[in-house]
């Protein structure tokens, strides 16, 4: 079974096309959390790493019976050094063994021989002084298609061997994603081109059905864009981040679902994560049911996705 | 002092504009090492990292007379988590200990808020429970520019509170290099309109003297494109990956140098790390002084590179 098979299979078991992105800031882990990791490791970098950890754990938990797959982005753990990576990692791990589908957001990039070290230590083996080791694995990993076919090859190769999937960044959902990604090649834009190279990587690299495990990252913010994209890229899974915080509406996000309901995970971050502290979930705040309300505002976002869904007649028959 | 005028000083001091890339392969570590690392360690990622540190120390050492910069690939330390995480920044700090100028080649990218992250992790301050943390921070970052100036201008404010700098990706040396980055866009080449937009960023932070901290990664493959890059970019600093491996010679990479023979750094990795597996050095090979080739290999490189310079009028005056 190929990766997105085995994605798209678990969102069919939550009814739910919504991955929650594990993106923890220090300031926004509850007080109480930061205090027992303190008291336990001083104000340490491994106590910064710690305390997002336990948010995280108890995120997981809350969110296991509603949420499918589960993405996180490196950049909010590598500033704490060793510790964060082995936070990232270990967190990775948990998720996996919760049954959650687990996307690495690295957007990682370089030139072949240091691409292929990448894609090893992310999706693949790890070179021991003597074998090989394969602990550190995501189902996915977004990578950044700048440097061209030569860069992105290495990180395929090592999909195909591991059975792992790839989200490539197509069109970001940032609002500079229009100063380079709107440039023109080939009669096209970029973003159009590189769409169609990633059509030709899914095409190469099939899942069990429509799909393949080489996806496509397409910001939630561009809707017009969605719809042509999702018929440039028939086999592609979309993985849309910028839904809520950036902009993007669940009427915004329909056009990327193929007709039968599938073809796209969209992201929440800090929406899901800190509801918490938001009006609304503030009130009732307690350090023991903290991240009910996440999984509160996870079900507010599906209901809200399945209704647009419903309404574009897209709902799968069994949800 | 800006960072990049330490840079240059630097260079001056070692009359040697060689930057030595440290992106060790497990298979290219002299034996011995590896032994000891698997007898102190057992076949573990810890091992194979450790090794990787002894390796890097050994050329520190070898290669300080004549060196006056070091750049990380972070693809070659990420591969074993936490302790290539731990190696890879015990390297950065032993290396500025002994007085190199240090270039982290992570090629990080990503939208505002996770490149502020990447940005205070490399280059600025990492928040902790309480306060902040500087412990792990190299000289310089190279940077992936696909997401456009808003995923850019994080990295340079942190540049600006932490006098560090960048080296943005406007060409780079692969093959693939031109399949994205000669798409179009008002009337020039896209890596020329990054490189324009490289060069304002340059204006905006300048440096003491001519250069700005804000540099610009340009592969050394390309030589026609080098002289005209120099031109786009008078107040940008060039690190030139691609010479001696990839095709790059000392004559290709004689324009990215100014009229005064500064402006370029140019970066040798494989070249200098593995001479002692090299025909010429192998031969000379010991355990205690297989480090001294890489000595050998880098001041045959430096006369090379001067003899360029020389030839083409650029030889600074005192070196």
């Amino acid at each position: 079974m190929q990766v997105v098979d085995k994605l798209i299979s678990k969102i069919n078991e939550k009814s739910c096309p919504i991955v929650v992105g594990l993106d923890p800031l220090i300031e926004g882990i509850p007080r109480h959390i930061k205090n027992q990791s303190l008291a336990k490791n001083g104000n340490t970098l491994k106590a910064a790493a710690e305390a997002l950890f336990q948010f995280n754990q108890e995120l997981l938990d809350a969110l296991e019976p509603i949420i499918p797959a589960v993405k996180l982005q490196m950049a909010c753990y590598e500033l704490y050094g060793q510790w964060g990576i082995e936070v990232f990692h270990r967190t990775m791990r948990l998720a996996k063994s919760m049954g959650y589908i687990v996307i690495n957001d690295s957007k990682r990039n370089d030139i072949g021989s240091s691409a292929s070290l990448y894609a090893m230590g992310h999706l693949g083996n790890t070179p021991l002084i003597e074998g090989f080791d394969n602990a550190m694995k995501a189902d996915f990993l977004t990578v950044n298609p700048f440097l061209g076919a030569d860069s992105i090859t290495p990180f395929i190769e090592q999909c195909a061997l591991n059975k792992k999937g790839l989200f490539i960044l197509v069109r970001t959902s940032n609002p500079s994603a229009k100063q380079y990604q709107e440039a023109t090649i080939d009669g096209q834009l970029l973003y159009e081109k590189i769409a169609s190279d990633v059509q030709s990587f899914a095409r190469e690299n099939p899942g069990d059905n429509q799909y393949s495990s080489i996806g496509a990252v397409v910001g939630a913010t561009w809707d017009e864009e969605t719809k042509h994209l999702r018929k440039l890229m028939p086999n592609v899974f979309f993985l849309m981040p910028g839904y809520g915080a950036q902009g993007g509406t669940a009427d915004r996000v329909v056009s990327a679902f193929d007709n039968d309901g599938y073809g796209a995970i969209i992201n929440s971050s800090r929406g899901i994560i800190f509801a918490y502290q938001q009006p609304g979930y503030v009130e009732d705040y307690t350090e023991q049911k903290w991240a009910h309300t996440s999984f509160q505002a996870a079900k507010l976002m599906r209901d809200d996705l399945l209704h647009s869904l419903k309404q574009a007649g897209k709902l799968p028959k069994n949800w």
